[in-house]
This record gives C-alpha cells, sequence and structure tokens, in this order.
C-alpha cells in the first residue's frame, strides 16, 4: 500500500497519533532487563497495546545506531512487529550530495523497507531528490522544528521577506511532483503553524514536539481542523512510552494513546457542532 | 591524541589530503568480489596504500548503512585498519533535537571511537551542542556545500546582508567555545570561498568536491596558503579510491595521492619564492 494511503487511512479513522519510538535501555521499566532483548521487547508490549489507536510508528534512528550493529538489528526486529498497514516513519534527519542521499535512501526504502522518512533540506534539491524518486514512500522535510535552535536559521528572514523555513516550504511544494513529499513542524511553533498552514498546501504534516518538548496537542487538532482535507500525524515519544516505568508501562501507554483521540474526538465534534 | 592537534601534525608533514572511502560494492575492482569479504579488502588495500600520505580517512555513513548491520560491521572493521595518528572523520551529517543528536554523538564518539564528525546546522544550537560537548572530537559543520542543491537555501541573503551560509559560519564560531569546531566548504565554491576564508577564522575545514564534482585542488591549495596557520582537509574520494577498476587500484590510489601531495608542495614553494 501507498504510504500517503496508510496514513490518509488512519486519519479517516480518526487516529492522529504517531508513537515515536525513542527506546532508551536507561530508561525502559526494569524489570524488563531480565529479558533476552530488553529493547525489542519493550517495543514489541508498546506496539501491541498501542497498535489499535496509532496512526502511524516513528522510529528515531540515533536510539538505535548508538548501539551499533546490535541497535540496528533491534531495529529491523521492531519494525517487523508493526503490521503492514501502519505507516512506519524512519526519523533519520538525512541529507547529503546525490549519490549519497541515494544510499540512504537504498538504506531506509530498500533495506530495511520503512514507509516513510525524515530528511533534512539544508542541502537544497539534489539532496532530496533521491528519497522523492520513491513515489510510494511518503517523504518528510524539515521545515520549522520544535527545538529552541530553530531560531537561528530556521525563523530568519530572507531579504525578500520570507523566512527560510517558509522557503523550505515552498521548494518543498515545487520538488512534490510525485505527491509523496510531507512537512516536519514543530508542535512548539502554534502561532508559526496557524500563519503558514495554508502555505503548506496538500502536503502531509509530521507534528513532533508534545508533551516533554512543550506543545499542546489539543490546540494542533483544532488548528489543523480548520482547514479541509489536511493529512497529518502528531508524533507523541516520551510522553507514551514511558508514562510509566513500572510494570503496567504498556497499559499505561495504551490509556495514553487512547486519551489522545479521545481529546481529538472532542475537539472535532466541537468543530462540527460550531 | 586530541583531534584537532592529528590534523595539525599532518599538515605540518605537507600532507593535507583526506581519502573518502565511499566504498561501493558495485565500483570495486571486479577480483575482489572472490574475498570473503570484498569491500573490508578493498578498504584495506587502499588505507595500506595510502597511510603514509593521507592528512585523514573520511568514511561516509551511506555507503554502510546501505547494506545494514553487516555495513556497520565493515564500517567498525574498516576503522581499526586505521592508525591512531590519523584523523577519521564519521561523514554522517548528523543533526536533531539534543536528546537524539546526543544519541548519535554517543554512536560516533562513544561506539565507534571516530575522531570527529560532520554534522548539518539546520536545527540550530542545541542540536549541535552535543557533539560539540566531546571537547577532544573536531566537529566539521556544513557552511557552504559542494553540490547544486546548495544555490537552494545555503546561497540565500538574509536581510541584514548576510547568506545563510555565512550566518552559520558566524554561529559556528560563537558556538567554538572548546575550540573544536570545523566548518565543511564546498571545493566547487572557489569564489565564495576567497570571500570568506577570513571569515572562517581559526577553523579547520573540511574540503569536499575536488575531482568528480568539479573543484580544482590546486585551486584551494593556493587560496588558503594565502591566509596564515589556517588548518584544512581537501577530501577526495572517487578520484583516488576508483583511480583504477583493475587489480592496480591500490598502486594507482597511492601514486594519485602522491601526485596530489607533489602539488601541493609545488604550490606552497611558489608562493615562498614569490
Amino acid at each position: 500500500m501507498k504510504a500517503l494511503n496508510k496514513l490518509t487511512n488512519k486519519n479517516n479513522e480518526g487516529k492522529f497519533v504517531c508513537v515515536g519510538l525513542d527506546t532508551d535501555i536507561e530508561k525502559i521499566p526494569r524489570h524488563l532487563l531480565h529479558e533476552e532483548n530488553p529493547v525489542v521487547e519493550f517495543n514489541k508490549q508498546i506496539i501491541e497495546s498501542t497498535i489499535d489507536h496509532a496512526a502511524a510508528y516513528k522510529i528515531n534512528f540515533a536510539f538505535y545506531e548508538k548501539d551499533g550493529e546490535v541497535g540496528l538489528k533491534n531495529l529491523a526486529k521492531t519494525l517487523e512487529l508493526i503490521p503492514s498497514d501502519i505507516l512506519t516513519i524512519a526519523d533519520a534527519k538525512r541529507g547529503d550530495i546525490g549519490n549519497t542521499s541515494q544510499m540512504y535512501a537504498k538504506e531506509v526504502f530498500d533495506y530495511y523497507k520503512f514507509d516513510s522518512i525524515t530528511i533534512n533540506p539544508y542541502m537544497g534539491e539534489d539532496s532530496a531528490a533521491p528519497f522523492i524518486s520513491y513515489k510510494e514512500k511518503l517523504i518528510f522535510i524539515l521545515a520549522l522544528t520544535s527545538n529552541k535552535g530553530a531560531s537561528d536559521f530556521e525563523k530568519l528572514k530572507f531579504e525578500d521577506g520570507t523566512y527560510l523555513f517558509q522557503k523550505v516550504i515552498d521548494k518543498s511544494l515545487e520538488w512534490n511532483v510525485n505527491n509523496n513529499c510531507g512537512l516536519v513542524f514543530g508542535a512548539t511553533q502554534l502561532d508559526e503553524l496557524k500563519e503558514n498552514i495554508l502555505r503548506t498546501s496538500n502536503m502531509p504534516l509530521l507534528i513532533p514536539g508534545v508533551g516533554a518538548q512543550g506543545g499542546r496537542f489539543e490546540d494542533i487538532v483544532a488548528l489543523i481542523n480548520t482547514i479541509p482535507n489536511k493529512n497529518y500525524i502528531i508524533n507523541i515519544s516520551r510522553g507514551i512510552i514511558y508514562k510509566s516505568s513500572e510494570k503496567d508501562f504498556a497499559t499505561k501507554a495504551r490509556e495514553e494513546i487512547i486519551n489522545y483521540n479521545n481529546i481529538s474526538e472532542i475537539v472535532l465534534n466541537n468543530k462540527k457542532n460550531m
């Protein structure tokens, strides 16, 4: 199934939460350390308990790569646990000259078979093109990120009056000839999202930064639902997977994602009733 | 030994060439395919034949990651073949929010024990800080890259009159409190390098883009030697490692790097004699 269709299907079911598997062995419940593979066991229980309610799963490469080959084996095993109708996102923030981006695309799409990837636009079109050439995949391009450092460059204004992150949005629209580009827009940047939501046109949004980073879920849902037919997912990592550090971590994760879905429903119903 | 000292030592010996190990099994000489591990055998022969003449080795992560765990095993084995007095660069172009960049830094510095890394500045200071906090390491920050797409964002001018890549240089100088930051500046951007060489101040330069990408080695050497005490390396990947696709590939690689070192010497002597 085409990556975009996976996202659209889940959005149509009222699911907007992407579960971020930023799994860190130092943060998972202690009882799991007796398991043969604590990281994969943790991910397995999180996936099983949230699968009916999740719109997507995002695997943060850094948390696996830090353990070298063993970490990447865990990444591959985790990926196998995710049903094929749910969007999988390689949160890898890659980008390099063309022949190198091509190799990263091979890694993420051909070797691991992810549905989508996050990429860094700094190096421009030819660094993005090898990813975008995979027509069935979804390429989330960093526009405005959720962190403090977003002010250093992304929020600076060019002499033509557009900010760097707006220029990235505009270029991404140009590059989107295969209708497979999306944007990363931080939940902490609510004012900017309000002002630029129409600028993002038909491109799906991946919105991180809710919870630990300070963005509010309900604000994002309410905002995006002011425009028609927008596909989006709000990523929550620590706020779901580490909701409890005890034996009930999977149950608590499930309760938390259900809670978020209920918020979506209330916000959407309020809108309909207005 | 501190990463910066490794670079300085080699520069003092008149060595400025970084050998880029962008090793692709589809491009290595056919006779190596009978070896137990063709990629590592290729790298071993390239390293052995160039070691007396190289200033550094740069490992392009994408070319190893594309083969998953096996590729990363090859990366680790390759790294073991490089003597400890020579700078090793993880060409990984990483960068993410703080807690994620921290994991990438653990991967590259704690797990693989590279001396240095290339990072992408798009997300700003807190995405760079976890790398820079490793005081003994060297952090090469992308300023102006060698590819065509550099024009899309890097070469756009902000309303205060500075270009994005200049803003990155200025910020990098601010971030350089540990005296361990360097810059990536494409060899294909000779005019911009001329105009900005003083702006880069005391920061070491990693200069890719010679050979296959079109930059001229002698132009770079001549330019940088117009300023005092600058540490720099010019990366050459395909131009050295694929100089021959026959059994003599290692000999040809050695001849080519010696050739580049001779060019450096001639350029530097010309300068002295002027």
